[in-house]
């Protein structure tokens, strides 16, 4: 990681709190921007200091997402706005098999914000890109009256290259594919709802938010022929299910009883009146592999994650349905949430 | 453009206004995405349903940019939040002679938005991608509580490929060289600021906002020699001149008289108490050529603008710094605003 100071680098005492002019394309902004971010993410694309960054690629198949980042509060167990922000765009990238290099940043930082809460941010999105090793190509910031943000909304979008020539997309998945997912799932959104509503619990429940490219490359260098791949983000592993079966007009069958879910997770989704198949995750991610090969897959993911595991099939249909056999041994159909579960949880 | 019905696609008396649940993941935002975003942003790109877009370029030398936009208010003569996020990404792009192909959507809506003002800023994006040639290849919608956001935000990526060899850079700017200056500044600013205040003039004045890639594409495939391009957004003229001096190191002489300012702006301004040479622009920019092609390129400038003019020159200097010769005949330092003149002109 750089070595950053440890203290903020516009002295608190000068602007403890983010004016409006700190947007506002004057000398407060190019402060602020020559000071605090390119101190943190100094790299030899921002040094171009031009509107748009100048980037030469290796590859010309490219993958391009954006996300805007909302989550409420700012810092949470096992995480904060600016790495979700970070990682949740590196495996938006890492899910069509690219490889993860640039991201913006748009920050969009309420009036009086405080100084320092904003340089942990900031410290936090350039240690998140170091790990994932991506560049902060390009940026902007804005700042808006007091009352009308909250706190700080971050967009990151992102670009990657595809260095191989698989065809991971839901529309390649077949009948007859395995499910395996990389771990336990529900302790992004659990760890997010208890933070927020003030729960304490024996041990306090972490976020998953993690970067994914590395064991994605790691999948796709052992020659596995990825039919698809999908992180289970705001909707959880049911939604995610759902939209895949919807693209790609298949059945899919999950058992529960496969589906790893840690006991203090379990817990708190009763407390709160969840069912953690529809919690929100920064780290887990499902691929979709031909039966032959499900097992090589699994082994890769558990060197990562030991609880990584194959939770269902792909079975031939004429309607885009999803069914769980459930722990107790009955079959429901595990549908869509028609609204929120967790609002702001990304 | 693409043939919109005229009626917003989701019916105003299921939801008239937009809930935290259209952010959440599960249907209702798959039923936006679906019956709004997809319908008029309709293409080949966004019909992957994937979690990123996969694009194949023809050119592997890229510029990479992004902007939020935060508007108020979000509709103004000549023009919306919907054209300027989109123009104001496109523009940062050709500033870097770039050719803008592919451009993200991010949208922060704020619980309780009104359906149909979305669908009026969506179809305005659509129209102004289609009018600047690129494609809306990925997006994200978050929804925030009432009063934690206003209206709508909106951040847009863009990606445009590089298909010239000139170097356009600050860097790149020379003692000697000449700038051009596209038209009358002031339009967008003053746009705002009298719709924000309430303030009425004989003729409306409109902003200014357009695409400017068109006109740098006619520039560059003129074959002149490019040495830098500048939009006069945020901080309007004063400042990107201060931006250019300070990154290039060179003293940068402006002649008042030359920048054209229409009458009913500096009235604006003088109302105002504001002064054009700092009020933001949406589809203004400087051309900075060599001395021998400023005839040349101001001539391809005038097919579009009349007004447009040469302003300035740049010389040698130890210090970056910028001079007016003002209208009165005297000399004076255009210096960088220290703060915000217009708080969220865009």
């Amino acid at each position: 990681m750089k070595n950053f100071s440890l203290q903020c680098p516009i002295p608190i005492s000068d602007y403890p709190n983010v004016l409006l002019a700190h947007g506002g394309g004057g000398k407060l902004m190019h402060n602020l921007i020559a000071k605090m971010f390119s101190a943190a993410f100094s790299n030899d694309i921002l040094l171009q200091e031009h509107d748009s960054a100048q980037i030469t690629l290796q590859e010309n198949k490219i993958a391009f997402t954006t996300d805007s980042y909302v989550v409420k509060p700012l810092f949470f167990p096992g995480g904060d706005i600016g790495s979700l922000a970070v990682n949740g765009t590196v495996n938006d990238l890492a899910m069509s098999g690219a490889v993860p290099l640039y991201i913006s940043l748009g920050l969009i930082i309420e009036e009086g914000f405080p100084m320092d809460e904003l340089w942990k941010v900031v410290k936090s999105i350039a240690a998140a890109a170091e790990a994932a090793g991506v560049k902060i190509a390009t940026g902007d910031t804005k700042v808006v009256d007091k009352g009308k943000g909250d706190g700080i909304f971050i967009n990151t979008s992102g670009i990657g290259v595809m260095e191989h020539s698989l065809n991971i997309s839901p529309k390649n998945i077949h009948s007859g594919d395995v499910i395996i997912l990389n771990g336990d799932i529900g302790r992004h959104g659990i760890a997010i709802m208890a933070e927020r509503e003030g729960l304490e619990f024996d041990h306090k429940i972490e976020s998953d938010c993690a970067p994914l490219n590395g064991i994605v490359n790691d999948i796709i260098s052992s020659e596995i022929d990825v039919h698809c791949m999908r992180d289970l983000t705001r909707g959880g592993l049911s939604s995610t299910l759902n939209e895949l079966a919807d693209s790609a007009g298949c059945a899919i069958e999950i058992d529960e009883v496969s589906v790893p879910v840690h006991e203090d997770v379990r817990g708190a989704c009763e407390i709160l009146g969840f069912d953690p198949m529809y919690v929100a995750n920064e780290g887990k991610f499902i691929t979709i592999v031909p039966r032959q090969q499900a097992e090589a897959c699994l082994e890769i993911l558990r060197k990562y994650n030991p609880e990584s595991a194959i939770i269902g099939r792909i079975n031939s249909a004429n309607e885009a349905i999803v069914k769980l056999n459930s722990r107790i041994g009955t079959k429901r159909i595990l549908d869509m949430l028609s609204g929120e579960q967790l609002p702001r949880i990304c």
